[in-house]
């Protein structure tokens, strides 16, 4: 390991890391040197650059506290929060498809204050939501575990379907005070997020799928900061016209109404997906899989 | 931007960066994009080690400090520090190579005091070094500014000849109770640096040259924590034996000594090299080099 030039210090690097013996580890470290060393060495990066990096890193994690993460947030807006949702999380076709958190629901707490505010906002529009759960097959989902963010509390669960109260939502901006948001200024990007509805579904049986529903014609429709937006999950805010139905869920006739069915995979058909997709993804890497623990290693590394 | 999958995030991320008019930016995050998204679609990565990632990014830039800089720690056992300083300095052949800082020089401060308390060690044995300071046409360089790490003040410089006494220096470890030492438990790694000696020159016509003497035989030549040995920086310990050099120099026979001569090269020469390199390493990728602020950006972008 001597005699160390641009050329030959990443395999130099992977040697000093190979005799680390948790293989998924190992292999990971060995795609960070490689795709670091190559970022580094493409664009002939400067010391200053460089050190602009680190200043700009040390920066991120020392604005991150029990309430905010500002790394999560710099994931999310170059994209990485949303890919390693749709690779842990993959959607066969006819399933719902997920998306990211946001940078607001991190921390349960934070949730539930924001929530609140939102549910109690004497400005909100009035909004019913009516959903069906649904698996593969079309048959109904029964005792599904729901998370709805933004909404108040009287929700309703029964036999696949459940109903709530809520607001409809509005667009809102991501925390743009700290260094992510001075980057997305550098970008000349926004840090508007499009109106939408949070919802997280947990079961014995289903995979859990933490998605959200988007209001079609938002202003930031497609230009999330957060590249959450799929066109799948957009929906058309309607009307209650019927008097019954308004009966029926206790809201006035012209209440702003959302429908929409949610459809869940098994476990076990997530499962299936992602063997098959990591097998693909050592294949283009010209590898043989090993599957450990239900993650991928190269079989001779 | 609507339907992102993890193939077609990649290029939709960069299309949100596409307005960025800081043409060299644009292409630095062009670049990151694509390898951070390699990095986590290649081994599949999964939310837990994703989140396992970002909590430790967290925890290296809150251990960072005004005298302790765990992100360039983190870039030193990666071998990125080393990357970026020999793409910023390139050396032809018969110049002396450079090579990295290491982690207890970022502070001027922490320098002085580091310097001072081992020269002063009771316990260090005596070194006498004599060097030249040479440009690649074997001309003496005069007026050159030398910092020396780990020695005492009493040095002198005279018409590209300089000597100090200093003591024999002596592996030590890298911090390594943070984050980063944490990782090189986990990757099997230990956390020593090879008995070294930092000189750093500066000079109006000539690049500043950062590098480092390394002990022949020390036990950690071959497996230095952050990659800075060279075969051409070792340098062999020998003895002053002529009583009329240990008069000359006021040391005793038997001090121990190390020659060696530097060789520099001129701004102008490491612009072209670098103008060279950075030609090579965009035509590398399949595109046409434009140069701005001696940086290079892709011709169409």
């Amino acid at each position: 390991m001597l005699d160390l030039t641009t050329e030959n210090i990443t395999e130099n690097v992977q040697i000093a890391n190979s005799s680390c013996s948790d293989r998924r580890v190992r292999y990971l470290f060995e795609r960070l040197v490689v795709h670091l060393h190559d970022l580094v060495r493409e664009p002939r990066l400067s010391t200053e650059e460089w050190m602009a990096a680190i200043e700009f890193l040390t920066k991120v994690g020392q604005t991150c506290t029990d309430t905010r993460q500002e790394f999560i947030l710099l994931s999310d807006i170059l994209g990485v929060s949303l890919l390693v949702d749709a690779i842990d999380h993959p959607k066969p076709k006819g399933s719902t498809e997920g998306t990211v958190l946001g940078p607001f629901h991190t921390h349960e707490a934070e949730d539930v204050t924001n929530g609140a505010n939102i549910s109690t906002d004497p400005q909100g529009k009035p909004l019913l939501v009516i959903c069906k759960v649904r698996n593969l097959a079309g048959q109904p989902i029964e005792n599904a575990r729901i998370d709805v963010w933004e909404t108040d509390s009287k929700g309703f669960y029964d036999d696949g379907n459940f109903w709530f109260k809520a607001i409809v939502p509005v667009p809102y901006p991501i925390p743009s005070d700290g260094p992510v948001g001075k980057i997305l200024g550098t970008l000349n990007r926004h840090c508007y997020r499009p109106s939408h509805m949070h919802f997280m579904f947990d079961h014995p049986v289903y995979d859990p799928l933490i998605t959200a529903l988007y209001l079609k014609n938002d202003p930031y429709e497609t230009s999330d900061a957060v590249f959450g937006v799929k066109s799948t999950l957009v929906v058309e805010l309607k009307t209650v016209q019927d008097k019954g139905i308004a009966e029926q869920y206790g809201v006035d006739v012209g209440c702003a109404l959302i429908n929409y069915e949610f459809v869940l995979v098994t476990k076990q058909e997530a499962i299936d997906m992602r063997y098959r997709n990591a097998e693909a993804a050592m294949k283009a890497q010209g590898k043989q899989m090993q599957y450990i623990n239900g993650l991928p290693v190269p079989d001779i590394d």
